[in-house]
This record gives structure tokens, C-alpha cells and sequence, in this order.
């Protein structure tokens, strides 16, 4: 087969397995369409890696793949998400997001239209959360090897928080902060995948939390622990924390914010939101003496809760009538690819 | 659908998009599968990531995706690769290879048994690299929507070179090193798939490069660019770097080693070795005074060329009967999914 034309009509290229094979198309391919959205100083097409100024302070390092299904959702699409959530699992370690690796997996037939849409998505999310994509690679497997397109990124960020944040610096007393309202993320992708249409869209929550956590900082807060509620929701994050810590997590179910919208769609389609996954959404702990400054510095944060030395590992949840129940970490699989 | 016993019995589990679903399961295959095999002081479990010590030196930083098929290959699985390639982007740079993370996308269905094979490989591999597998993440997708196994790994290393490793540093003049034998990972991969043995099995070259690469540092080689010869084999490689530096490379057919087997094989095969992937050799640009040291240090090293100020951006081939002819990149795909 010969490739002369590889981009013959803008409207309807696709991907072909050559693009993958680390040749001429593979070159265009990044020529085209990666470096422009990635451009940075840092970025050394010609290398295969990026090289990286020293660091006098800790650095975190995390990962994630995005497999989200449908591609694009109201609110953004897989590329703002592959960005934002790497972004999010760094700010979380009370680290400054700096510097991302992207790593694509595209099935062979996807249009090229479609990988600009993704790109130039998180060249937008890069930008808004102030970091740079400075190494990354594409594979292509044949059609109906993959679907469309998955995405890994790395980050590396410089840790800011002055005391490491982690459910071991969690004590007895701490109260548990909740960014904003939560269930947004999961009940739009459902929404698309079940073709419900809801008054008024709901939009995923998908934003870089690096800011709010900065402000937290900025202001002094001691921020014993932070987490992000992705896959598995509020519930299963809190359940994580209080195993890893050993303590008791009670929380208020009347204090815990849910969009009417989202409440009414998660009662159609039979979701708690408790367990709805999001992507713009953390809770802090912190000393009960930085509550105020903490929620001042928030502007949607509520308190929802308190940790408590018994019964250790669980998270206990009292509801609007005033009865206590446990809340169990998510079992099975409430939503699948739902990052 | 209950899951009290997700793991029945050993020879026939199977992953379920819960394993992926962020709450019980996931936590189990990470526990049960992860956790032993990558245990190490940062791998912090209740963390979204790892928290990394400060470095004085600059860092490199690199990933890759592994789609390999098939999964098990003579020499082999797609768990060694990943760990390898990676470890290998970073010895290019010229960077000690520290810390990887890993993320894996699974199909629905996939046998448990043979995700441990993977993960044991890529537990080996890192230790014989001496790199640390420090953070990681878990996807399934369904059935049909992967193909097993989808690996990918980013790295983060300490530069150790005293000046930039780069195709910018290559001056004219420059010795073209080869590391050893070319073509053994592409055949090995197709062989397999293609159902065909050769006489005596051709195994994958996959290998770390660091220690070859310490090595030429520790005696003292100027190391102007180094290249690991993976998709497009060396040929493709060294036209990457003719046209990043603007300069002529010329190379001597008669000096690359190629495994008498691997010959016989790419013929039958319909294969150009030079257009091969390798997943343990590289090429070593280096001023002409150190190529005797350059040699001694590797036990398998041939100097295959010399750069050349014209004709900028071309790589020339003398054949065995002396004509000259240029080397052209891959183009098209001659092997997908080779790594």
C-alpha cells in the first residue's frame, strides 16, 4: 500500500496502523497534530524523553489511563479528563501539577477529527491548570482492538504542603471538608450512554483542583489528608481513608450537597450519588480550629463530618431522619469507564 | 450480582469490569496481584501517588504504552517490555532509571493467571534494572473493547550524563557505535504470530541498557546522542536523528550484526532487518578519539558508521558490494504492534 496522500481529505482521515508504527506517518502524525496542541520548551521532539529542571523539594509522581466511554460527554470529553484527573491525583498529594506525559492508544479507523477534538481539549486543561505535556507516545491497535481512543498521562509535581498529606496525618477531631456538590461526572456520562435527556444538561464536574488546594495553603490550613471522589464516589474514598487511618468517619447525609438535577437523575437511573464518581470534586481533613478559614477559602466547600477514634474502618453515615447506618465501600461495578 | 468469592478457583479467574470499578474488587487485584509483586518503601497504597525525594540533578522523564501481540513471546512478555522499553527511554537520556509508574487497561475475561504472569515479569525486570515500580492505576473495559493486555509505563530518572545527550550534540566526524546484533524482537513477535519456527528459537533482545550506558560513562566516553532501536528498527532511528541534527550519517551494511538465524528468517519473512524493532540495542554517537574505549566497554559493540556534514538529513547506505544507497524511514507499517 503506498501512503503518499496520508491526509487526503480533512473531513474524513483516519487513523491508520502505520500512524503507530514509528515511521514517516507516526511523524506526521506528531507533526500535525500532537506537537502544536503540546508546544512547550521542554519538549524535545527529537528525544525520547523530556528533561526536567531539579527539584530542591519532594516530588510526587502518579498515573492514570482514561477509558471513558462515550469519548465526548456534556462538559468536556476523555482529553480534558486524561489531564485534569492526573492533575487532581498530584494536587492531592499536596503537590504543585507541573509536568505531564500523555500516552495514546487509538484504534485503527478513528478519525483524526475526532483525536484533534481530544487533543486540543487537553492542550485547553494543560493551559487552564498551568502544566506542561513535555514526553508522550502513540500506539494504534486494529480495529476493534480498542475503542477509539484511551489515554495514559503521568504527572510530576514539587510538593508544596508543608507536612506530608495522608491518611496517616488524620487525627481524632479532624473535620471532613467537601469541595462542592457532588454525582455531576458520573450521571452525565450515564445520561449520554442511556440517551436520557434531564431538565436542564448535567455537565460533568471534570477541573483541575490544584487551585483550591493552593488556597487552602495560601491561607495556612493544615491539611492533614486529601482525596479526590473518582470511580466509587464519595462513599468508597471515604471508606479507603478511614481503612488506611484506622478510624471512624461520621458524616451528615443532610449536609453532603446534590443538584436537585442530579438527585433526580440518580433516582431514574437507580444510582446513589454517595457512590457516583466525580472529577471535580475532594475532601480535605483538617483540625477543627481551620474549619472556618478552610470553608472561607472554599467557595462551594461545606463540612460534612468528623472523624472519630471508633469504630475504627468504617464510615458511618447519619441520615435526614437521624438514624445512623454504615456506608459500605463500593461492591461490583456501579458504573463502568467512567474515567 | 454478588461477588463474595471473586477469585474461585485459581486456574480459571477471570477479570470483571468490577476489578476496575474503583471500590472492593480493585482493591483486592491490587492487594492480591500489585502489591507483592511491586512492594517497595514509596509505594504508597492509600496515596494517589508516589511522594519522590528532591534531586539535585536534572530529571528525565518518559513513557510508553505496550499493545505487543501476542502477549507471551519468545524472550518474553508484554510485562518485561514495559519495563524495559521505559527503562531504556531513560538511559538515553543518559538518565539512571529510578522510578516507574504503571498503568494497565484489561479486557473483561482476561485470565487472572496470566495478568500474574505479566506483572511477575514486569516484578523481575525491575529489579534486575534496579528501578522501583512506585504508583500505578487499573482500568478493565469490556469485552471485545481491548485486547488482554494494554500496558503503559512512565519513568522519572536522574541524569547522570555530564552534558546533554542529543542529537544536537552530535558534531561531524562522530563515530556511529551499534550496541550488538539487530533484528532478534521483530522476528521473535512475528514468528509467533505467523505460526513459524526457525531453527533454533530466535528470542527477543528485550533488555535493560542502563548498566551499558553507566558503563560508557564511567569510562569516560563523551556520549553525544544515544537511541534505542525499537519501532523502525535502526534505520528509521538514524534518519530521526540525520534530520534532528542536519547532518549525513553513513554506515557500512557489511558492519551490522545480524544473527545468522534472524537473516534466514526476516528472508523468509519478506523483512528488512535494518527496518526491524529491537527492544536492547542502541546506537552510541561519540568523537572518534574514544571508539576503541567505546568498543572495550561493550562486550558486543561494532562501529557501524561515521557522521558526515552532507547530505544533511540523509542516512547512506555502502552495501556489500560497495554501491551506496540511501536508507529510507519506515514507511507504511511493516510489523503493528510490536511492542
Amino acid at each position: 500500500m503506498k501512503l503518499h496522500c496520508p491526509f487526503p481529505a480533512a473531513s474524513e482521515e483516519h487513523i491508520l496502523l502505520a500512524h503507530g508504527g514509528g515511521g514517516r506517518l507516526t511523524q506526521q502524525l506528531i507533526d500535525r497534530v500532537f506537537r502544536p496542541a503540546f508546544a512547550n520548551p521542554l519538549q524535545q521532539a527529537e528525544h525520547d524523553g523530556a528533561i526536567l529542571p531539579p527539584a530542591s523539594a519532594h516530588l510526587a509522581f502518579t498515573t492514570d489511563s482514561y477509558v471513558v466511554h462515550p469519548l465526548v460527554f456534556p462538559g468536556g470529553n476523555i482529553g480534558d479528563l486524561a489531564i485534569n484527573g492526573t492533575v487532581n491525583d498530584l494536587a492531592m498529594c499536596g503537590a504543585r501539577p507541573l509536568y505531564l506525559s500523555a500516552g495514546f492508544i487509538l484504534e485503527e479507523g478513528l478519525l483524526v477529527k475526532t483525536l484533534q477534538v481530544v487533543v486540543s481539549a487537553m492542550s485547553a486543561a494543560a493551559r487552564r491548570a498551568g502544566v506542561a505535556v513535555v514526553t508522550g507516545d502513540t500506539k494504534v491497535v486494529e480495529r476493534g482492538k480498542a475503542d477509539g481512543i484511551f489515554i495514559n498521562t503521568a504527572g510530576v509535581g514539587i510538593v508544596e504542603a508543608p507536612s506530608p498529606v495522608s491518611p496517616a496525618a488524620i487525627a481524632s477531631g479532624d473535620a471532613v471538608i467537601l469541595s462542592g456538590d457532588i454525582g455531576a461526572h458520573g450521571v452525565a456520562i450515564l445520561s449520554v450512554r442511556e440517551g436520557l435527556e434531564f431538565e436542564g444538561e448535567i455537565a460533568s464536574d471534570t477541573a483541575p483542583l490544584w487551585q483550591e488546594v493552593r488556597s487552602l495553603l495560601d491561607a495556612g490550613i493544615e491539611l492533614h489528608c486529601l482525596r479526590d471522589l473518582t470511580r466509587g464516589g464519595l462513599a468508597t474514598s471515604l471508606n479507603e481513608i478511614a481503612v488506611a487511618r484506622g478510624a471512624a468517619i461520621r458524616i451528615r447525609e443532610v449536609a453532603i450537597p446534590v443538584r436537585e438535577s442530579v438527585q433526580g437523575a440518580c433516582e431514574i437511573l437507580g444510582l446513589d450519588p454517595l457512590y457516583v464518581a466525580n472529577e471535580g470534586r475532594f475532601v480535605a481533613f483538617v483540625p477543627e480550629r481551620d474549619v472556618t478559614r478552610a470553608l472561607a477559602v472554599l467557595p462551594r466547600g461545606v463540612r460534612i463530618g468528623t472523624v472519630h477514634p471508633d469504630p475504627a474502618g468504617l464510615v458511618l453515615l447519619e441520615s435526614r431522619i437521624g438514624a445512623t447506618r454504615m456506608l459500605d465501600t463500593l461492591t461490583g461495578e456501579q458504573l463502568p469507564r467512567i474515567c
